[in-house]
């Protein structure tokens, strides 16, 4: 049988942008996909979301691939979070500065692109095709066809691109001194929706990313370019307090958002069929290594599947295709190993911080948004950034706006709250913030980063 | 087909252990060991440990099922450390009290002897049986029998005690919020053996644990039945310095063993051969949760694989078959999943204990027994006990010579290592430590208690 050159496990939004990379170096890419071709069936999502953020890191991964002006008319841009009060009163606070933002795409649509993208530069991608096994020693992987007959492919290169329930990692945890771990975290999510009203409009600003955030829980929407708005909905599973086991019917339901997130229910008309007709979700955080075996890689989702508190997922799942198609470009196409060998060195530790500023953006996302103080500290950071735009480059921005490693944003953004967590137990913090010795604020960061 | 009442998944020393128990409550017992019956085929453990150390937590398991006497013929005392230097020099560092000590015993003995007690009582023991999957929604375990004929087999219950590598656990974790984490350490080992001497006598003490102690690497040798030593060499699997990967030749072999192992060299003649014809095995830790679905239970390695530098493994598998033990006796036979349920909610903060210290003790073993103030603060300690039977009872004790809690071990031991580290920092300490106010570091640790 002849042998792939390529063979890349998994037709989603990394496996399709890493095909293109590969195919546009003169290689012949085959992509397996278990699912139906998203173009001929209903779309469909089940437990996943369906709007993602883009940020700069994936717009910058889509660029080499050209592919910017068509991807930016499927994006609405949020300029900052609005949050909502128990009240329904809405304080705004801006993502950057002004002008940066981050772009709502719906998952189906912009796959959808990227499949189509590779497809005309020749890349084939093989829809119901499962796969059932990946022998490490022979590098073959076995995959059932959608006549239901198992065929044995053997390849070349095998990239897992697979997500979190990988195939590829699958075999790999089988292999001695492999170290994995899979962890889910207490909360798990439902998505509902806010339709656009009757005359045809967004119910609420659509250039923000609205949070109702309630200490240990919390509710999101993301704009749609049909007006609507996607709601996730993040309870623990379990517990004393509000959660999904203690939404039991109808009046559970109605009774929690007119307490909590009363003017979100106000546009919600199909709640409680959405609530009790859609699937409740967890939430995973997967880390192993090493992510090569051979000429086998895994990336994206596969390697180091994370919550979704910082709208990373995808932005570091592009990052790994342009970072190893970098390395591509450098050392060649003859020397895979030695590729992979670098490419999980480098990035390992990049996508180590990243899983990690997921998990502690949940506490802020649900819980430190809704303190007046958190508004100060993002003024005066937002203030340190405006003054000495080199020295402090706040968290955010680092992650979202810029191309700084992600272990070295996690490093600096450590020194940086250490040294507003005493700024901010001022106790005339509210008052004074705008009165505050900036240019010290920053030394101290320069002292901190010399050691 | 007629349905199992209970299936235990392994016939090591777990699973025929907790089939003892079963089945002398009455219940039908199938065990299903994908191994051949090591009573008709020559015993050959693959990178597995073939010596365990008994301690008190497995002769109370062994003692309920009326086995002390059957074992202890087989088994070795060892009533402390012997520490070799560079030089061959030796120190005896006792374990606990006098007649406090842990037994060696000989894995495939003990196996043999658990399994024939478990069929004079009516257990039927499968072997040649592979577990190929379990259906979790039925409880149905797949098994390929000796002809290589598929079974599929139902069962009321279904045991996991199959080990680092386990057929049940591999299902769990394809289920929906099973955490998992496997974790490889840097260092391997292999076994080697000093055999008796031509007069057919031990070569050393057989009464001790012999550890040649070097920093990041180490030796260790356990006394046999036969007047053997069987040897587990622990290096580094790479690095710069001494490790597995940089002896390639006999060369390198011997030099290292002359340098860093010499007295034991000279107890070696097969050195050599052993060394290039042994495996060299990886080193696991192994934690999950929850441990059961529905009637379905992860006992021993299958849900805690620890590294081996406690000697607890085995110890804290057979309390595993104790405390379930306990709870059917008493809750009776009809309450699986209550029982299931109450085991690992009670056990697991226990296993994490013993794990994270099987951990620590690695550094103790091949590091910090080496220090001449170790041996200080083990005659302090071993007089705090002498002198406050009750409030100090040194942690290695607690571990291996009582069944206090494995968590309520961990912690005390902490509070006491933080006294003893400001005990330990007395400049004069080597000269004084028999004129120390001992009331006094007792007196701290009541003190710490009490928070």
């Amino acid at each position: 049988m002849k042998k792939n050159e390529i063979s890349i496990l998994g037709s989603g939004l990394i496996g399709s942008l890493m095909s293109i990379y590969l195919k546009k170096r003169g290689l012949d890419v085959q992509v397996y996909e278990k699912r139906a071709d998203n173009r001929k069936v209903e779309y469909k999502e089940e437990g996943r979301s369906i709007n993602m953020a883009l940020s700069d890191r994936g717009w910058k991964a889509l660029d080499k691939a050209g592919l910017r002006d068509k991807v930016l008319p499927l994006t609405i841009p949020m300029y900052g979070r609005k949050i909502h009060d128990e009240h329904g009163k809405t304080t705004f606070i801006p993502y950057g500065k002004e002008g940066q933002a981050i772009y709502s795409i719906s998952r189906g649509r912009f796959n959808q692109l990227l499949v189509e993208e590779a497809e005309k530069l020749g890349v084939e991608v093989h829809f119901d095709h499962r796969v059932d096994e990946i022998d490490l020693r022979t590098n073959e992987i076995l995959v059932t066809n959608p006549e239901g007959i198992q065929e044995k492919i053997p390849s070349n290169v095998i990239i897992g691109a697979d997500g979190a329930y990988s195939a590829l990692r699958n075999a790999m945890l089988k292999q001695v001194r492999f170290d994995y771990k899979q962890e889910y975290i207490s909360h798990g999510y439902k998505e509902l929706t806010i339709p656009a009203t009757e005359a045809g409009e967004f119910a609420m600003d659509p250039n923000a990313l609205h949070i109702w955030p309630r200490g240990s829980f919390m509710l999101i929407a993301l704009p749609n370019p049909d007006k609507s708005f996607t709601c996730t909905l993040f309870l623990p599973f379990d517990g004393e307090r509000v959660c999904f086991e203690n939404i039991r019917d109808e009046k559970d339901l109605v009774g929690m958002f007119q307490t909590y997130f009363d003017d979100a229910f106000q546009l919600m008309p199909d709640l409680v069929g959405e609530y009790f007709r859609n699937h409740t979700s967890a939430l995973i955080n997967i880390e192993c290594y090493p992510w090569m075996l051979k000429n086998a890689i895994l990336i994206g989702d596969s390697s180091h599947a994370m919550v979704p508190f910082y709208g990373q997922g995808m932005n570091c799942g592009f990052e790994d295709c342009y970072v190893l198609d970098g390395l591509i470009e450098k050392l060649g196409t003859n020397v895979w190993e030695l590729i992979f060998a670098k490419f999980q060195k480098m990035r390992k530790p990049n996508t180590d911080a990243i899983s990690q500023l997921a998990m502690e953006n949940f506490e802020e996302m649900r819980n430190e948004v809704a303190d007046p103080k958190f508004l100060i500290r993002k003024k005066i950071e937002t203030k340190l950034h405006e003054l000495y735009p080199k020295d402090w480059i706040p968290l955010y921005t680092m992650v979202t706006f810029s191309d700084i490693p992600y272990s070295e944003a996690y490093a600096q953004g450590k020194l940086q709250k250490k040294i507003m967590d005493k700024v901010m137990s001022n106790p005339l913090i509210t008052q004074n913030w705008n009165k505050l010795d900036y240019e010290d604020i920053v030394n101290q960061m320069d002292k901190a980063k010399a050691f």
